[in-house]
């Protein structure tokens, strides 16, 4: 027989035993799109604690769509191997250039980062970070609908290593802590530089060039890389993204 | 060197064959959420030519925020081995209950119903059915994005052996034929019945029973049969949902 | 020294606990106005447990504007004694009217409702209730938020030997379980009968005449009474609110 | 018998005359949060004269909803004696940290701070202040519906020893002097400082110490006293909320 | 010397008077529009107390724009001398027909009804009726603001000998008294009838033949009297308007 | 030397005397979609006097968009010498389908319509018809920004011989006509029957053959043809359109 | 007979003759508020042509709703004057202030204006000004409703000796004229001072002594003086407001 | 018979290679107005491969509504030619100026632009440029839909050895280059000097003298080029329009 009250008891209690262990890990990633989830995957792969926060109430962010809504996705040569260690189909279209179902390759990228050890909490939106002497040190967090529904609520707070900033064009993370912390941003003005107009080709060294730590304690992937530290903006080609968030991964394992 | 141009081309190439390739299918589903993509997955695996045509932007339906945006859902024993067929993780909770991480769920089910050989188009959302002598034949389509943005732009059209209704509670399709098509429902009476409140241990059961023909050549699955055929409504259990999508499926390929 | 960490575990923990505590319940009231949270009150005293479910953020209603946005209240003589009980300041304005703040009674209501031992939660709305066997157990929640922010996230449910709709004119339990439940309501016409037009003494009297059982397992109170059962509206006159919201306890009280 | 019309008279007499009684005050405190409702309390317990405008329909502003809507609310061992003094009931958590119903004490805050002697005029917002020689002098207010209709209505004004701005992160009153009145900001740089990322424990310290007059005739208390003068943000803790509207009411009561 | 507290006392106490001062007329009437000031400039004339109650911030309803914003009017040749009495000047078409500025006509309209005494209350709305034995007795009334801001605040009502519906096409009182008194109109169906496509030249007629009563204590004039009656619609020709408000002027003479 | 107010009185003076011009002439058809410019291109040409009034600033309705923004459209073979007669180019596709680029359809149907001498007006909506007899003479016109702009502005008349609603699936003059004027519609039951579902062979047909008297004085063509007398929906194919736009304009030169 | 073509007609061309009339005047004035309507009464009255552009649907801007929606206004005895020339009741408060109900001020002054000879349009709103050799030589127009639609629509243009900026706080010509035309205001930093924070006594005495030329052919008057050349805010009291208008036209008529 | 399958697979096909033909021209013009029109047309009669890419689903941008709704425009001497050319219909008003129909001039611009071999895509945005080496090569494209309907969508890439921005007063082209690029203007701050205030006279020459190349490939023509170089406004008249989007085409003739 099915027990409603028990179901109920079930989610509340595994859910916030979950968001209580995870008030402290190794590092928090905000945005659970491609270099995102790549990051986490590759970070949880070695056991550290990992959480990704994500504002909408599915993940993925930009990847689902393609081009133009044409769901298929492009990938160079160099990025394919991380496709084929995640599992993603993908078809030679001419040379150098991949093709892949952007569906797909959305769904089993999330697929594998949990399964490789990472959490993922969405519908949670990082309003702000916390500090500590000039250091990132967590993130501030409330929900998404919170905000939708412009209700004055307070957040509540999360300690993190390491926080990576993985919310794309936005760079969410990165203008908090532009704008509020007081720390100086280690790009060349001190300062977020924006994306440039497009120029794929350099885009997609760039990104991989960028990543990296921007502020003490905060590290940047994906297409927020070129928001922080200059750089043109990228077609619907993600070989570039993909890369990013395993460079950035890398990195970490180094420091922690 | 990458080539912008090279991209754009092998994504609208890519896409419009696809498209095109799936104009004629031997079943459409309306809607990617857990029992159409769970249906999706069996008939496709049996080498049908299957295509699911999804309203948003992502996947997953009403999957992915578990109860409450509480990010866990229950499933019952008799529906683990779906579970475990798919790969999804799962863990014992009491007796008879087993929880997994919904975003885990709802990406996994979709990465197998792709490898299994179903195509999904998002964005995209049937603002019609086709019929040809009192019989669903085709489903007319059309970008959501229109309809959000409001444009006054034609649909196109395609045609499946069988259509089969998976938009949940609002049961879109089914409501599309009994108002506009002049056919009768297979219902008592003749109209859709309509969901009850809520009662789970009954509604997980008649979910699964009121999967089936609900017009000639139009099929329900998931919440939708029960909107249909009328019954209570479910709770954050998913168990009945997932039992539905392969019964669907099984119904069907006797069909086929 | 202070630990963010520690203040979000302890809020997170207590939260859930609390929750969990009250998915099972003796009397669960939909709507923080003044009736309902006498009817808390007053159950609560006598040591049942009581759990409110509040749509927005704040409690109180329609109470805080007094009438116009003018905030002051208006109460009849034969009510006055509940106001005493309360704590809340009343001044005689002529033969059998007293006057009150309606930012203090509105508070004074909230604040004793919780002393005397029930719990509120905010932010909280009932979109469908629980049946089993033709009689009304429980509510079906989810976050108000949520609605507002048109996410599609699955609800929770919990169970009560009681519920009291105290949603004041909309009724909103009350066309639930008349659309959805498939039960008829113990009015004249199996259906609510709705708010007449403003007849202040008449819709004194009736709100506390029709304060009772509705359908098998769900009471009403204060306006809520009149919505079912029908009877005029009331202008900016709170007693029988009040009176109403006591009415309500003592029934209850006896089936407990 | 009822008469409606004696109760509509009751209602617009009594409110004109209050609202004209408080046309000339001690002490006018924009905002009804927390630290406003605490300040309020303390003048009035010493026979001052305190009215408090709020924007909304209820009082409380970010109090109700706890952390992420989980309505429980944390207090410093420090501040625990105004939570005492006021009867709101707190439960020791771990060394140093109380937990509180958010709830109970909102609506305690607020019952206490009328009983005390304070006056709530709710649903009227301050669009601007009163100058007379570089010194502000009142406040000009308007029904906050008439600004959310987009009404084009005149305000009135009303007259204050001083002013307190209670108005929480956005500072509306600290604003308002900045860029209309022409005068000075007693801060380092004669503007708002505006508030930093998260640092709790320097957030609960600043909040008190800021809390203070920051233009002639100006007071600020709460977040609003950061926002002013500068500091770190605080998290769902309200200790130095508390303890800030106190030291507001203590320093005023000096000058007054 | 400008004393703004003055000036706010003056304007609080003077309209708080006035407002109670005519919580108790002979004829109150719902909309300013052109026949609900020609109706109270008759009555008033004569000493009646009258009390009109509109919605917007500005009087006039539909007459400003003239025709699709072309600010001119057209008015009948029996209509004129109405327009000669108020003082509104016109000037020959061709046979029969007068031209007016629209602008010119309404706000004389305006002025003369409130010289020849009656009281204008604007921003404000009826929401309901108040009802004694059948009697349409008064209105029930809230700020219009409250309703636009979405703000739940209780009304406060008004009594008169005679209710007047002067809203136009949205016939909103008799609506309200058709919906929820459960009185039976005056008309052949006991429902207001609507009104038909438009025919100018019956409209005109039948314009001033429905005016009258529409159920025991409520008046009908303006559009609102075929709205409720029956009839066509009439173009931006205003003579039926007028002599419609004035015939219900006149009726209502008879009874007081 | 350009003078702008030689320029303004231009513009004003053409465009009163075309406006006042056309409140008088054999036909007004209701939107300028493909079918109605078709048939104000036919009865242009035979010399009749033909005023199109259409809601939006751009003519044509949903054509520009071709099926789903691929903006191309396809017309069969009997409808081919339609689109030679305009000068639209057209490429065979296969047996008996033509493809059309739908801007380039669109632009031209319009640009040839008014050469043939029939007058558009845009940015007007028809929000009533008038009325003699129980025969339709006439459309009620405004401004569709007032109508967006929700101004409470009064419309004006103008006169038609044949009146023809070509406003598509809304059937917006068919539906004024049923709903207000208490003309029966030529209908099986009196009343619009709507559209099925799509069925493009058959409904490419009964557009066509519905084309004709809705009510007296009233034409319907193009999809408002089905909408009126039933039939299935068309998809992206245009020759229905086009041909029951030259039906209608042959069966109104006969009655003219 | 009524015949609504006629009607039409007369409306359209009464229209178009008076705007194009109005193409070429001696003032125009953007702003039907207090201090517009009175500068054009009294430029009319000695035979000036004047026309004044209104955005709104009715005219009166912030006068109607007195203070707070308490329809109540107060002039200073200076002042009084204007008031009896118009033909507003008033009546004495207490040393030098008189009240007037705010609706007959706002709907007299309007009447007066019109008879005195002016011209209004109401419902157009100036997008830009024209200029010739660095000076303000007539205005730009459009529908006001073309915006509220967002329509792309371009506007007309009309001439005036001089233009006057009655648009109180938001100056919207002024704007204009600093922001697009690139000349110099005549204000101490070259561009609009803005209004500063309420000290009535200073503002109603700066209104007067700012109202005057800001640029070659542009007047200001009425709040707009203030906003344009500096000045503290005013409350409820529209002595200045009057007093304003009429000075501007004085120095007007010393032009012309 | 007719084959809805068919019809799908032509227009997806057709359109999909008309699309990626056009990946690569020798002009795309953004805007699809009547410079554009023009332009293009000019360009195509010369045998070039040009693309319009527009954001609306109807072309002609402002052109269609006259001047203030009244759809009539007016031309000078030296433009009337162009008509000529493209058979648009106009009638000489009074020395130097012709009128000619609004609707007429738009739809045939668009139809003899389409007939000269360019090409038009319809509800497609630029959302940003591509860049090589500090020249303009190309756009970035995206369904305005996508945009209007807030999803997460990539672009797609197009090249062209020209890019003319026909965007009108947004320039948004220009706008782009200016704040992403990092590439200089041609222009005498290096920034957009934005439109003037209205003198037609000398606007209509600006915008003349204006159109050319404003940075390496990005041509500006219309009133995007008074937006970049910095002129006055014009106003309904569209001489200037027509003569800078020949002249545009004749400026690329000679570097093609």
């Amino acid at each position: 027989m099915i027990d409603e009250i028990k179901i109920s008891r079930a989610i509340i209690d595994t859910y916030s035993k979950k968001l209580i262990d995870h008030l402290s890990v190794d590092v928090a990633i905000a945005g659970a799109g491609p270099s995102g989830m790549v990051c986490a995957y590759y970070l949880a792969k070695k056991g550290k604690k990992v959480a990704i926060f994500e504002r909408k109430l599915s993940v993925g962010g930009g990847m689902w769509g393609g081009g133009i809504m044409f769901n298929e996705i492009v990938v160079q040569a160099q990025a394919k191997k991380i496709l084929d260690e995640f599992g993603i189909r993908s078809r030679l279209w001419e040379n150098g250039y991949y093709l892949a179902d952007s569906i797909e390759a959305t769904a089993t990228l999330c697929a594998q980062a949990l399964k490789a050890g990472a959490a993922i909490f969405n519908c949670m939106s990082a309003e702000d970070v916390m500090i500590r002497k000039n250091r990132v040190c967590g993130l501030v967090l409330n929900w998404t609908a919170v905000e939708m529904a412009r209700l004055h609520v307070d957040p509540i707070t999360m300690r993190a290593s390491y926080v990576v900033d993985g919310t794309g064009h936005d760079a969410q993370i990165v203008h908090i802590v532009e704008n509020k912390s007081g720390i100086r941003l280690k790009t060349k003005t001190g300062r977020a530089a924006g994306e440039g107009s497009m120029w794929a080709e350099i885009a997609e060294a760039t990104t991989v060039k960028n990543t990296g730590e921007v502020a003490p304690g905060l590290y940047v992937c994906g297409m927020c890389a070129n928001a922080a530290f200059g750089g043109p903006r990228m077609g619907p080609i993600f070989g570039g993204m993909l890369l990013s968030g395993k460079k950035a991964a890398e990195e970490l394992l180094k420091k922690l």
